[in-house]
């Protein structure tokens, strides 16, 4: 899932997304509630209408943002206070509205708020979060009205395996549509990330879409689908795009355009590729476009980057067969 | 013809110029010259495969950018002498290397070297700018090799109706294939723009275009076609669109997309149009993503800008007919 932050995937059109294979896009209810503001995309008719983009949306509860972004915050069992990264006006988050909130943006996944942890966290913090987003999401499935959006439960636990494996097991338990799995991949080294995956995806039934949330690099997703995830979401693609690194294979090798040397390639990025940018443009062209500071270099980029990771799904959707 | 600086109508791809009724697309030696380098573009097939635009290209000389940006420059018979606006490097432009850059960039139409005059210039200042600027024509006339290239003759002169005159009179009198009015719409009042611009082309056949440098508010398209103007340029459309500014009707009349009141607008930027904008986007939406800073705005406030002047000249040569 490509990610639209403020309803646009950076630089953009739907069209383009959808030319890179992209099926579902991410929106974040976080940053739009700060702006447009959730009234405003309500009062233009929505998310789907105000991203023009028919497919199926997913947004973020907040949560990951309130506890990444540099925000001054408080959490309690009500809910976080914090003070927003834009004007520094003094917010709160709870389970319930932010469940309000997406019913009032119409995507068609929601997410629910949970408490997020650094991987410097201790145990007792670990276990701390996990009973509070446990209890977070039964205030939130309570708070839950329109039957036409998937609210998935999303499953904590630190960086250890016994409490993953826990709240995987609860999460099973619940009247839920999907599952997201959120504080992996938050710093640890990639072994630990997939044996905590592994621990968690071991207790979910195979029936119901398993979501692994902010991992999107190219050998993460053929390493992780391999292991039983459905859907992920990553700003990589498009970040690295408008920095100008371009994925040169699915293995995830990146070219600079920033680099002189470029200006003499006549072949496109990634031989093989079907992307409107390695159709039309030369790796020459797109660096000279890129060291002009040229808006098109990003948008090129970041078509090539996600076209990279459409492909990529693509060939996991045919090939991967994994047994639970 | 939309404006392609450095060799992209900036923020779109040449389908998004395509769809705004554009033909031919301006592109400029003089910045090219400085990034990515004429040998830059020359090793990576030329202008048009490095533009990815298969249709006309336009090129200027770089004499208005010369004299026009903040440069420090030294006009000798011989030629400009200058210093670059990006590094501060002593560069020359001559007439003969103005044109065999231009032959090396390959566009369809190019333009030999003038020297440009700002509207306070005085009536001796004038005519030696309008002799030098003739005497160079027959140096890049001289210098000029490509067949294939249309190498237009420009019309200088000041604010001086005489001079603009002799020098209509004697541009009709060369082997060219077109005109190109240069020092016009320069800071002076449009009722002298006008009186000079007849003076001009008073005295210029009509079986050769005539190119008014330049010039792109929609009023003046609309003016100075129906005094006899076939060609025009201007930053102005994609300019205001980067800037938030929108043509709201073909008279010029514009709304800021800054403004807050605008993000309840569910109607397009203006009605009855059919550019890939009005026909996707809301005001209001369009109000968001500029707001947000994002650079999907951008892109998306150059393409109805230009589709403005696209249906205003699509218009224009349905409807004018002017006699000489």
């Amino acid at each position: 899932m490509p990610v639209g932050t403020l309803g646009t995937v950076k630089a953009l059109t739907p069209r383009d997304v959808r030319g890179t294979s992209a099926q579902i896009v991410l929106s974040n209810s976080y940053h739009l509630s700060l702006q447009p503001g959730i009234e405003t995309v309500h009062r233009l008719g929505g998310l789907h209408a105000f991203m023009r983009w028919d497919g199926p949306i997913l947004t973020d509860s907040g949560g990951f943002q309130v506890f990444s972004l540099d925000t001054l915050r408080e959490v309690s069992d009500a809910g976080v206070t914090f003070v927003s990264h834009l004007d520094s006006a003094q917010m709160v988050l709870t389970p319930e509205c932010v469940i309000q909130a997406q019913e009032r943006l119409g995507a068609n996944l929601i997410m629910p708020l949970d408490e997020c942890l650094g991987h410097a966290a201790s145990r007792a913090e670990a276990e701390r979060a996990l009973d509070r987003t446990q209890r977070w999401w039964r205030r939130s499935l309570d708070a839950h009205r329109r039957i036409d959006q998937a609210l998935f439960v999303l499953i904590q636990g630190g960086l250890f395996p016994d409490l993953r494996r826990e709240a995987a097991r609860a999460a099973a338990a619940e009247p839920a549509p999907g599952f997201a799995i959120g504080g992996l991949s938050v710093g640890e080294p990639k072994e630990r990330t997939a044996a905590l995956l592994r621990a968690t995806l071991a207790e979910l039934p195979p029936d119901r879409p398993r979501y692994l949330m902010g991992v999107g690099h190219p050998k993460d997703l053929v390493d992780y689908a391999r292991l039983g995830v459905d859907l992920f979401d990553c700003v990589l693609p498009t970040r690295l795009g408008r920095s100008g690194s371009v994925w040169s294979d699915l293995e995830g090798n990146r070219l600079h355009l920033s680099r002189r040397a470029l200006l003499d390639r006549v072949d496109p990025i990634m031989a093989g590729c079907t992307c409107t940018t390695c159709s039309d443009w030369s790796v020459g062209s797109l660096a000279a476009l890129f060291q002009s500071r040229e808006l098109l270099a990003y948008r090129l980029a970041s078509i090539h980057n996600l076209a990279v990771l459409g492909t990529l799904t693509t060939e996991l959707q045919r090939t991967v067969v994994y047994t639970t």
